[in-house]
């Protein structure tokens, strides 16, 4: 069999959608979305685990994983409105960074250039770099904004002597020019990470981070707004980066560097919708869900959830593209209209 | 012993309340409240474990269980001020869901028709076929509606080949006449379920629901004053179903189909409070928690939260009605009045 | 999809066999074995779970599910050496016992009348009814002894009203004749149940068990020697029915009814190798693998190697019978003959 | 309600057992063994959690709470054979250790004065000081031996500047006299504890202590039969002191301070089975069960084994000393005498 | 070595901060801020194990352990800003509750006579008492008001027949004299205890308790901005307790009496930073952290953080008043100013 | 501060004894045995989490980490009678597992080549690489044998595309010259792994592997003897390595590729301790503990007291060869000789 298929376990597609092979575009010719994992836990800086993320994402649900998921709030099906497959992982290393970044790259790259959206199931964050640059490599440099959420700034120079780990694929992106400075948005910012230095670097880039306190008091719909209207500000597309840590870890246990006082899974869910339903997005990824830290699969359960929130709001955003209608998140669910 | 007691393990009450046969209503003639352990979780889709719900709900509870819990916030002992009784489980087996509903719904009728108000502590939802029927065969088939908390809207037709279900009692509840659709009142919904048919079916029905989207935008005060207008229009009274699952999984892990995204406990208890204070409850369930996927018993001492909760709410209101005094929700603690 | 699956999560195959559809023999028509999942756990008379227990054993493993497991100690490749095929789940509603029980046999039956073995995964041991049913349908009533691994005599009469349950198979396939009482073998029962009518009503049948005081002092291999002369003695073959509670619950805690002081997991694979290479082995079955109580997967994996001893004594045998050669436990494993 | 229960969570007795008070002897005059809960951790060196060890040792079993159980192996039913009370626990303050131990000293020798043998569940070792010294004020200093299983000689002076606590209780009995040095004996000490200077004053005192390394070289059975001699030399009643701990951690996780390399629980069991089948018994107590450390309730329910396996022996020494009969440990289960 | 070290584990210091003795104020001459850890839970009216919070509240964080720790939100370094140190453990002994809050009070009072503020982690809150003594003592009596976050009211009079308990430390204070009841504020109660009774001594003590319910109809904001002007009324410095069950079950599963229905981890960082930057604050304690019923250690990561955003606020106080500056949550993150 | 330390949490050393640092020799003129952490899970073909392996084996202990640690078994203390230093941790990055195995190499060399036997605390199995190589590389290739506890032959040749990893090390070893094949020795090996072509590589190595299958048939002080007598044929010193999945899972929980129907912790414990005492060991390591796969610590408990373990016997064999004693295994454990 040619199909790589999952590293870890069987070999399974996210909730049952058709599977292809990245490196062979005819297997997905007509895709709208390719889904590709990415199990690679060797950036993380603390506890590792995140190499098992694209399996318990992909079929952590309870429902029959038939390929089918009528989103209540959208009215949209989006496994069935949207052509999407699962291309199964791309081969990756833990113990070989610099092969497994430059590997996933070449993946996301040949699913970009077909016009497909990649969306990238990681994995620990290191995977931003190869992600974004992937899809940058053909939308063009600097083409490509990022809305990223997360507790951490993901902006670090060198950790553990090496260029590639999950604190720092931002830096790489900025530097090599895939991703502008001015056109990196963050959510959900918190904690101790990372000091002046650093900081002092971000702000020179002209990035925009809402750290949580902000958030807290000016509200997460009016800073969305903001970010939204910076995104999309001479770009073609807006890559959306999401680190589950952005939520409490009341919410999101499973992951391995848990900051408190984040985002509620309700508020990562609407967000994810409305730039899904509001934004041109060209790649998606998802990251640091580190199943051995969960409990009763919570955290995997709610990274499905941001999967078919954001499947479901690109579903959404043609079906009303194609209708000229517009989406009412005020109206009842039963109202016949 | 003719009283059946507790299902699985010791033959233990809620908090130590006086037990009760349901069985002989001489040993409970004068309760306000009688309680009935339904562990039973053959109807469920997913996830088992409910069938210890019961037992966990009783129990779990860091002070002594002695029969009072004096509540702060509504200044009544529920257990004391109410009459209220344990009558132990319905014996269930939960291989046999036919006759195990049938079964529970004779128990739920016999406290029904004394005058009691039976409250329910699942055992999976699909006891709320059951419930809600014993104590509509007791009122009336119409004069009693209902108000539902859940995630997900429990219309299936059929699973698994059977009518019998966790995802099907409301539409069982509503084509048997025992509840009518128009007052039928679901708080909570979320996610990927049901589809359009089961949706086309349920609008047909006049049943309102308030998905999370709607909660989110109108404020879950306003959708509950607005159902509560509702669910009192041309009934005499008003059953409330609390699925555990309507709560976000990070408040309630233990349970059998979690879906992010959901109310906090803190909304649980505020909008449980409040039914029971401004409505004329008839019955009441508490369902699908499974203490297996639990951690730390957080869940299980939730659901006994809830039960006060809502003992707390009724006693206040019947203090209410009888001094003419009403509640404040501002008043501070410790003020004399 | 006309294939029916795996009930619970997304369609997999037992460390990556061949899939087949039991109800189409064309698709294992040169099967010497045929998994078949039993996702159930109806019967239990505590604690639930087992339905998941198909999708665990099939997956808990850490080598890659690509059909081959070369035995260090037989020396064989099961999955290679055998033509293995998995048929999925047959479906089952766990609160519909009599249907499920119903359903099975005609899936095991089907299976057995190809001259296939099949493998039944349980959930929990109400399934050995079917099981061992469907294999002497095909075989003759009273042609198939049965060796039995258990905690559990599982010879009660009605247990929570019902004559089908977790407690009470052994005593269907006697009363029915599909079993010979003096051709079933019970080894490792322990603890407190069941009490002197049903003891009495087991001596009457003729069945001779094995309980651990007794392998305690005379030694398994012993008993085991002596078991396997009475299955084989006037029976055509061997029904091997392993409840994993067998096992110390340290051994194997992810199961319902655990009793302490039970056999060590080596002890349970080396019995079955013993019997796989020794008897004519014609069905077999796994039941009570319970993995919301598990921890780490560990019982489940233990489940997962019961399988592979199971087949690769099978595989054993027939090479052994082939060649003319004989096994020989006390050979280095790196010795050249 | 005069009697005062379980300290923590609902009144319950030992697998429904009838109930008594310790205080009021005219409760349990018949009584052969009185149950006493002792839900106390304050004399822990370590992890804490015992105090919780009655309420869970009581109740941790799959079957039936209906005060009978059956032993497969020894054929006597010891709660319906034996007059078998629980009086629940004794008040005891964890942060108050010597008020406790006083207490509880003065609950158990109410008891034994009556005759009964008094069964106390633990709590942490603390209590053996008490408990032990309750049965000898009774039958007189020095005339009752102890059979320890343990991890740790438990012979400490001073710890955290205290006499009492879990690491010095067989001290204070052998300093007091309660209990002769040359009638102690201790059975699966293993480790890094006690140093020089305590095992100095051991070997003074005459203590007769089997290390794991002894067991494993000689065997448990001959040393155990080496125990039993010196233990009824000269001595009228023996008292059996179980730490759960004695058990390799893999067996008995639950539990404070696990020192790897222990008995399985199969030796325990069969330990405990012969002290109570061929020993005058006269008090017992059952320790060191830790809940909150334990996994799937296997360490409970091992406990709950080791009460059942104790009365079970004693149920059957008085039996076979009434017909003159003896038990055979190789008869078959089923066999008809 | 002299110094005592923690008193379970490793002798580590919080986060890498420098050791001191507090027996020796030559140690720490140069302390803004003095950390004592008070590893005791025999105080506890339920579960136990807050013995261990010092230990884990310490080291619960991925980042490197180094001293430094830089706010995003408030832009300060409190480690590298303050002087800070970890004095160890006060050794206590969980079975002499009383001998333990006697020498804990000598600690922390050595701590504030020499101006440095206490910074105590628990433990059980039993330990309030020997805190805000030990402080109060070198301020004066009455003259530190306190503000406590907590979901009960920690005013019992005496449990288990001990005036030294969790439930109690609030009453022993206001008793002695060292609180005055009218400026002691209580932030987040609710649930079911106290009873009128205590609630009658609470009243006319003037205590001002902000139950749940208030909160939520007023805002946290409001409730903290009024309790603050009481607790500045006439007192020289205020003191903070933090029992982390204020928050939700969901957000702090680690501890003993968890009552659902709290506050967010969020809520409490920023009540915190509130507290620190905008009171004098003279001492502080931690309490009723439990690890093992925590899982993935987030509550114990939850406390690390309310330390830190504690001496975050402290050092931001200071440098604001040094600087003339203000606090802006609204700003940006990487806004140049 | 020059001192590395640990690379997780804080920086602590094995139980407390002294600390040094690799890299500068005379920080440990005088040493024994030098403990090096190695941190790394970067090779890891399944489940992650070795990487906090040195952290947890350090400290978990329930005794005062105070650098003592009497043995009653072979009545040593090594930690007191041993000089042994901790070096703290070598920094590995998980993600660049050759340039983590290079640097672990010299740090194991700088320690070996001052004549101190170096004890690496894994971290996955690829260290054994580095691990063996560093002491051969001062004491000669081909001159130091290899006895390997495992239940994995780990001699793949490459896995992920990668020389380097947990299942390739010891055909490194054999392919560089720096192990002879025929002086290497595997106890415990069982499983489905690896297949033909890699154990005819084996058999030509010339290595003696011990299959449990053969241990069980044999029995294992038989296997060990003959072991020992090929270990120390024409070599000059032992090299130990211990994989903690050559126990059965249900003794070793914690680690990521457990395979049912291993040791016992007792069996490991005492094989361990037969080395020590009885062969040249040169060089250690104690690898795959995974602490998030762990239940309650006890697998890295069992680690711990597998370094104490050989730590004891290595301080034994120097008594004796010093003392012209010998070892009693039967002796009583206080006996006064």
């Amino acid at each position: 069999m040619s199909r790589y298929g999952t590293q870890f376990g069987p070999d399974i597609t996210f909730l049952g959608v058709d599977r292809c092979e990245w490196g062979d575009p005819a297997t997905y010719a007509d895709a709208d979305v390719v889904i590709l994992g990415a199990p690679f836990d060797g950036g993380t800086s603390h506890r590792a685990g995140t190499r098992f993320g694209p399996q318990y994402i992909r079929q952590s649900c309870y429902l029959p994983q038939n390929g089918s998921r009528p989103s209540l709030a959208l009215r949209v099906d989006a496994l069935a409105d949207l052509r999407v497959y699962d291309a199964g992982d791309v081969e990756m290393f833990s113990g070989d960074a610099e092969r497994s970044v430059r590997d996933l790259q070449e993946a996301v790259y040949a699913v970009a250039s077909t016009g497909a959206i990649p969306f990238i199931l990681g994995g620990d964050h290191t995977i931003a770099w190869p992600d974004h640059a992937g899809v940058a490599r053909h939308l063009g440099q600097g083409r490509v904004s990022m809305i990223h959420f997360d507790a951490h700034a993901d902006t670090g120079d060198i950790e553990f002597g090496s260029l590639v780990g999950h604190g720092q694929p931002m830096r790489r992106l900025i530097e090599s020019g895939a991703l502008r400075g001015d056109r990196f948005l963050q959510i959900g910012l918190r904690g101790y990470w990372p000091g002046p230095e650093i900081l002092g670097w971000m702000a020179e880039q002209g990035i925009r981070s809402y750290e949580m306190t902000e958030i807290v008091e000016r509200g997460l719909t009016e800073c969305l707004t903001e970010a939204f209207a910076i995104a999309t500000d001479g770009c073609d597309g807006v890559f959306l980066s999401v680190d589950i840590d952005v939520c409490d870890p009341g919410h999101a246990p499973g992951t391995g560097t848990p900051e408190p006082g984040g985002l509620s899974a309700r508020q990562l869910l609407d967000s994810v919708r409305r730039i899904a339903c509001e934004l041109p997005v060209v790649g998606i990824d998802l990251v640091e869900v580190s199943p051995p830290y969960d409990h009763a699969d919570i955290t995997s359960l709610l990274a499905n959830r941001v999967v078919l929130e954001a499947l479901s709001g690109i579903a959404r955003r043609r079906r009303d593209a194609a209708d000229g209608t517009t989406w009412d998140p005020r109206r009842p669910l039963l109202d016949g209209r």
